[in-house]
């Protein structure tokens, strides 16, 4: 009884920091894009539109919960944070496009190239990508250059073709093909995982090398377990739910982890990949409990 | 007589460096593009044909000459021409895009969603964009780390929604719609002008305050310039000397120089832009030739 009061108030206590955190990179994001009524005004106003308002922030979360492990100053991580969100908003904006996956719905609302138009929506993606840069090269955010240069390079990494565009490069090539495990699990480190886990390192910037270690195989196993997750909800979700087109990777062959293992097996993949990202935080106890409560955030979402 | 000869003496210099600063940026290109025999291949692939063996890559012969004006470190200037030419390759690829300007053509071959798909030509945009700070930094490029968080600023906002991708988006609304002369400015300032501009200035990146201020107005005023020698060709000029589509921009109802000045007067003010870059430069006599002799070749240039 006294146990599951405890957890209850630790869920709680999770969902009211996610909350704030969620609120917090809304702010930051809020304002570090441009005002919509500053010209070329529909380009302002789609970026806005498609960076702001929506989704979980699964990826600011990530970062915010690995800078208090690590005490990266605030504004570090705020930076970091936005960087990684703004990243994330140009690849859905440019996946949706008609000559990517042709989504048309987007966290609920008409993709961007269905709420403007494809070349509006192309130079939102190439423009959100700018600003994460800008935001993150700012000046006097730290006084560690070093430091500001080594997070550029990393979430430069993340994003580009050894990186989440690679990934979007090999998923491109796989449609309709069969794909081992592995191929299917190099595909997912580079689409999602590189910058879920840039989102990390970002955050655990100012940690130590045994925290920075830890995290590094914290955010390999949460990756690849959000990808797991994704793919099992693109089965049992429904659209509505979801808050884009559902079962559109089955419909279109796509390799994923409930074609490849089936439903059940998928499922153990993923609590498997969960166990693993939380016996890499042990040796940090109650500092990563947002961390570990994050990874179990990231594998029993229904959304 | 004597003075003839050392103008065509002085050309001739000036071609054989161009040429070796050509040679020298496509090999750093080759260095830092990935392998076309690396996973994801076709991406790579792309990327390489994009971004290799052709143009008269003039923001790198601009980062350069500001280089040797400021006594810049050859291999910063290396890291920024590669940046700042990815950067426009990048653009390019996505201003082909059927989206776009809807473009076959580009250095006399097929444009790269043409030779590729357009699902590709946009992973390439994206990646080459990604490349192009990942580049720039670069651990070990410098000991001044300031400075280069400093030079990735300036990329990021000189390619984002304040600087090339905001000129495009100018450009896509002004279609079919009568602008003034001051208009016409403000989109090309944006769309091509701000990154011509970065590449001098991230050249310049060592130089004195005076040399930077001296820099920065000559940029605008060749970025200027350099648009309206665009306008001026895309009349006079056709297809196979220009290497795309001649008559373009007069086709698809697109404000120009030529069309707002008309054909003598866009001349006219090509040579006062050109005659204010040369002036910007007379306090650093003989250093500043190779900017001198840039500024001419390109408002000479009848491709």
């Amino acid at each position: 009884m006294l146990n599951q009061k405890s957890t209850e108030t630790s869920a709680q206590d999770f969902y009211a920091w996610a909350a704030s955190k969620q609120t917090r990179i809304e702010q930051v994001l809020e304002k570090v894009l441009p005002c919509a009524n500053l010209a070329p005004e529909k380009l302002h106003s789609a970026m806005r539109y498609s960076a702001l308002g929506g989704g979980k922030r699964v990826r600011a979360l990530l970062c915010y919960a690995a800078a208090e492990l690590c005490k990266t100053d605030f504004l570090i991580a705020d930076a970091a944070a936005s960087a990684v969100e703004l990243i994330h908003a140009y690849s859905l904006v440019h996946d949706d496009m008609p000559c990517m996956d042709d989504d048309d719905l987007r966290r609920g609302k008409p993709s961007c190239h269905k709420q403007y138009d494809d070349a509006t929506a192309l130079l939102v993606g190439d423009a959100l990508q700018s600003l994460a840069f800008e935001v993150l090269s700012q000046p006097n955010l730290t006084t560690i250059f070093v430091q500001q240069v080594g997070m550029l390079h990393l979430l430069a990494q993340a994003s580009g073709s050894a990186g989440m565009a690679g990934g979007q490069a090999i998923d491109l090539a796989a449609v309709g093909k069969p794909l081992t495990q592995a191929e299917l699990e190099t595909m997912h480190q580079l689409k999602t995982g590189a910058l879920i886990q840039a989102s990390v390192l970002l955050g655990a910037i100012s940690g130590t090398e045994a925290q920075i270690t830890a995290v590094r195989t914290y955010a390999a196993k949460v990756g690849l377990a959000f990808q797991v997750i994704d793919d099992i909800l693109d089965v049992e979700a429904d659209t509505s739910t979801l808050g884009k087109t559902a079962g559109k990777d089955a419909d279109s062959n796509k390799p994923t982890y409930v074609t490849l293992l089936g439903l059940a097996q998928a499922k153990l993949l993923a609590q498997q990949l969960y166990n693993d990202a939380i016996a890499a935080l042990i040796p940090f106890g109650a500092s990563a409990e947002r961390l570990r409560e994050l990874a179990g955030f990231i594998t029993q979402r229904s959304f």
